[in-house]
């Protein structure tokens, strides 16, 4: 049976999944840790079993060979079936607009955007390389979660700069979650039997890392995220909306380079930096009751989500559905209800008892003028839903 | 007849009014512009009349005597009946909630805050100064811009920064043109004949600074200004809200200091940035017919006009009231009618008419869900209204 080998690439482990061609099922999947560095954990799921390998130093180039030759030695496929290797690229900027068949061309552009995630794509470009070298004859494919934001009206897009640095910089909102967003926006059209391009969707995707989207006549319309992760909700740890002229303050009262201040934003603000306490929102809900500071973390946290869908709202001219997704967004009753009983003066009505179930679906009433719709994210799939439709073209 | 006078400093200039006390009508006003350069001008109005003089290196001592002995030469009014003088001051902090009388320590306390508005804070304490010398018989007061908004909820005024730095440094949302802002909801209650407290308003403020507050219970609930006047709308020459992340990456691209990015951000943005060709809004309009590029300034303008409305809207709950104010707001009828015609989904509807012939009032029809006013902004009396309450204390 043919099979598809998606690979997620980060800056010290791999994680990749295998599906079935034809059914979309999911035949194994696994996760590769602490590579180069002591301790590199190696695990295969597949059935009901596990295969876990623990070694020291173990590199790149070896891991990818490991991954092949287990797939064999524990008998999950013989290679052959393998008839396409997808790869979720972080950043492709206005330059890749769909899923792409991988060539040498397409490698170097990866590296070259290398600027604006430097993280992600040099390794996402060296696990291409290296799949390649081990499944010479087997297409790649690369899934950019930039893409689906490459269409957004230019009036959302853009920033109020002098227009010709943001031509020359490209500068612009790249979004962020594209894939998640796009398989959202789908299945919520699927799930209400609509066709996609006649609703105005808004999409929370809430997790460590959250942005929310608009998207209308089946296109993206807006998206949280800036030029790059940092702004919009407040996350984890990134700190969302800031004002830019707080770099130069903080550079002098903390005597730090704007990169340090940077640095501040993006990993000790958030839900850790207005707690004092944990980047994990069910800390931060659970300490809320007692300790002031959760309380207030909670506070700011929900009323910039209730901002930006009502910001959303009024720029798509009204919204048809609005879905919850991403780890807070799926299993936090409480938050889906607080947001929603806000959003009432926008015609929310949420059904308690649906929400309460948490089951993926519709959870508003039928009288709510916004679909409110509860939808476990799902990118792997939506990822071999895209190249599926590259393969048949 | 008692009388209190208004002062306005800035960098190189100073603006004054002189008020009748009892009915508040305009008895005078003057201008004293290029103070210590070539063609110091000034110019006093009263009545139908105006005294005009230029001269050299017109200092900022001398301009303070010139205005009371000219007051008294062209017999507008003996100095003996100014009872009061009020100064607007920029920036008051978390310090000065109301209208203040100064004495030595509120002047000190002026200067110590001029950190977050330096190019107003040392001339507003200077001319305290000065007509503390002239006047020295005479109550001074400060009116402070930022005094609305010191009673912000707490979740909309702070960024999700870490906390202990938000204390220390008293990192917030200050709001700008908080004089306005207040003078617009008190206004616009007595119009609709409603209690203040008992309406959630929007009012926009667009002028060549913009900005948009909400107000709720009589308080100001949220201001789309940052730490500085940067942020939030697309105005003049100013961005509005960017991605602090663009900092150190044009401080790279540009070869500049992140003081001098900021003002790019600052100086060479908004509207101005985007069509390259002016930030007038008038120049801006009268090309957009031919000129993309003033035609994506005016579509950024317009869409961050109706995104903060709709986030202001859900998060207030709903909005009774939506005030158009100042330069920009006041004298485009297309504008208000581009912006109303977005927020149709809120429950707005304009009355065509009543937009079109301008007069300050309601301009939207009875249907209207939300109450759309128009109102010309008077920021002068909204200080002599204030500084009176506190005399008659």
């Amino acid at each position: 049976m043919p099979k598809i080998l998606l690979m997620n690439a980060g800056s010290s482990s791999v994680k990749w999944k295998l599906f079935e061609l034809t059914d979309e099922s999911v035949v194994a999947k696994g996760l590769v840790e602490r590579m180069l560095a002591k301790g590199s954990k190696f695990e295969i799921k597949y059935g009901t079993e596990v295969y876990q390998e623990t070694t020291d130093n173990l590199t790149y180039e070896r891991a990818a060979e490991m991954i092949l030759e287990k797939l064999t030695a524990l008998k999950i496929t013989p290679l052959a079936d393998i008839v396409c290797v997808g790869h979720r690229v972080v950043f492709g900027g206005q330059t890749f607009k769909k899923a792409t068949r991988v060539d040498a061309e397409v490698s170097a552009q990866i590296l070259a955007l290398s600027d604006h995630a430097p993280l992600h794509n040099p390794m996402e470009a060296k696990y291409i390389e290296l799949m390649q070298q081990v499944l010479p004859d087997v297409p790649q494919y690369a899934v950019f979660d930039s893409q689906f934001f490459t269409q957004m009206p230019e009036e959302n897009a853009i920033f109020s700069l002098p227009y010709e640095l943001t031509k020359k910089y490209e500068i612009r909102r790249y979004g962020e979650h594209g894939i998640s967003h796009e398989y959202l926006v789908h299945k919520a059209a699927q799930i209400l039997d609509r066709p996609l391009e006649e609703l105005k969707l808004i999409t929370l995707h809430l997790g460590s890392g959250s942005s929310v989207s608009a998207t209308k006549d089946g296109k993206a319309f807006a998206s949280s995220m800036g030029f790059t992760p940092l702004t919009g909700l407040t996350m984890g740890t990134r700190a969302g909306d800031v004002d830019p002229s707080l770099v130069p303050f903080l550079m002098e009262k903390l005597s730090l380079s704007a990169t340090g201040v940077l640095e501040l934003f993006n990993e000790k603000s958030g839900l850790l930096g207005l707690s004092g306490y944990s980047d994990d929102m069910r800390d931060i809900k659970e300490k809320s009751a007692t300790d002031a500071q959760c309380r207030l973390a909670l506070d700011v946290y929900e009323n910039k989500i209730v901002g930006y869908t009502g910001s959303y709202f009024a720029q798509l001219g009204g919204a048809d559905v609005l879905v919850f997704a991403g780890g807070i967004g799926e299993n936090n009753a409480w938050l889906r209800q607080d947001i929603c009983a806000r959003l009432a003066c926008l015609g929310v009505e949420l059904d308690q008892t649906l929400n309460e179930q948490g089951q993926e679906g519709v959870i508003s009433t039928s009288a709510s003028k916004v679909k409110v719709l509860l939808l476990p994210t799902n990118e792997e799939l939506a990822m071999v839903q895209q190249i599926k439709a590259q393969l048949e073209k």
